[in-house]
């Protein structure tokens, strides 16, 4: 087993937890998690605990980043601002981008790994099959690679590794499916943590890569829409 | 009066304050710091409302960083590593160095950047005469704004300003008295609140910047060496 260590970004949804398992064939795992006072903040951190709990993961970080709370300008953190239905096909940029989020959490995932001496930042955005945000996008984690390069010590040699960013969601179930992932124990919603809504973007897209992947969503939902 | 925003970080530093005096030459300015659990935290935390107050800024953010004291690695947020004394001349990264901390900075103010619409951010990195943290080189700053570029929204155009990134501390300490930027408000120590110790690498640094320039700190210190 290699011994190197990866810091792996667990959100709690689908997409980190099948990026865990894919990081756990190659890697011993530390995990960081990011409270920023969205909306399901608690049903997240549940997910991650479980998910951690699930691949005996010793290291484990939780941080609240309530600044993005106070900065707002997105539906997740902002009651004022309503989750929009979801609409896979719109062109612009959902109200639900949290700004400039994923440098935010990568930026937390680079200090944590120079000190615990990482070699890997796994993350599990996705840029095909996603909802369009430009923190998500492959040339984003280039360039991130660029700056950590850059802005660490000279021994430090920390690198982004984005292994589901090409796969559509239900390529993304395969895998974890393959890979025995405990996609059971992942909230993705956006709106609820009691059942998943099934309305927001980020379960019409979960809920149609379970569909395309002929496989059943193991999560319950309030409302399921099939896409066959 | 051009009214563009500008985001200025402002840590209550010298070369912050000067940094913010020449913003405010061009740009409306909000004013962004950062508490991180450093050793002086409460001390700049007051010299930042003292300068804003100075300049009249209206907007304010002050963002707790929690996580950096738990990540550690640093003298100025660990306090079982030692704060070194000066050594102006050493080669290697001295244990002051916070890991990827202004990365962590950066995205703050971008996300706040990105909501209140302003254009610029300031930063008063100082690349020449500084302590050679890899963070504050030019070059970090250049893939930065690639960073920004590729990760927020098309119609967002913000991007990092280093003013003094080039200039030598006796310059900076020039161009602040000629600014009219307010010194005697800065706070620079890393290691004591009530005096200045002018023992680490930050006061070591601003006294010969002063003494270079001619010019004498408005600041009390508990020491003082000249080096002329």
């Amino acid at each position: 087993m290699n011994s190197e260590l990866a810091v792996v970004l667990v959100s709690g949804g689908m997409d980190s937890c099948v990026t865990a398992a894919i990081a756990n064939s190659q890697y011993e795992m530390a995990f960081l998690h990011l409270n920023y006072a969205q909306r399901t903040e608690k049903r997240e951190l549940q997910a991650f605990q479980a998910i951690a709990d699930y691949y005996r993961v010793q290291q484990r970080l939780v941080v609240n980043l309530d600044h993005l709370k106070y900065i707002g300008g997105s539906s997740l953190t902002d009651r004022n601002i309503q989750v929009p239905k979801a609409d896979i096909h719109r062109k612009e940029i959902p109200t639900s981008y949290v700004p400039f989020r994923n440098a935010n959490l990568l930026s937390i995932a680079v200090s944590w790994g120079e000190v615990i001496r990482a070699k890997k930042i796994f993350i599990g955005a996705v840029e095909e099959d996603s909802s369009g945000y430009p923190d998500c996008r492959k040339e984003f984690y280039q360039a991130f690679n660029k700056v950590i390069d850059l802005g660490t010590k000279p021994d430090t040699d920390i690198e982004i590794i984005a292994p589901i960013i090409d796969l559509a969601k239900f390529q993304i179930v395969k895998k974890g499916i393959e890979l025995n992932a405990p996609l059971h124990l992942t909230w993705s919603c956006y709106q609820r943590e009691d059942l998943a809504c099934g309305e927001c973007d980020s379960c019409v897209l979960r809920l149609r890569g379970f569909d395309y992947a002929g496989e059943a969503d193991p999560i319950p939902y309030a409302k399921k829409v099939s896409f066959r």
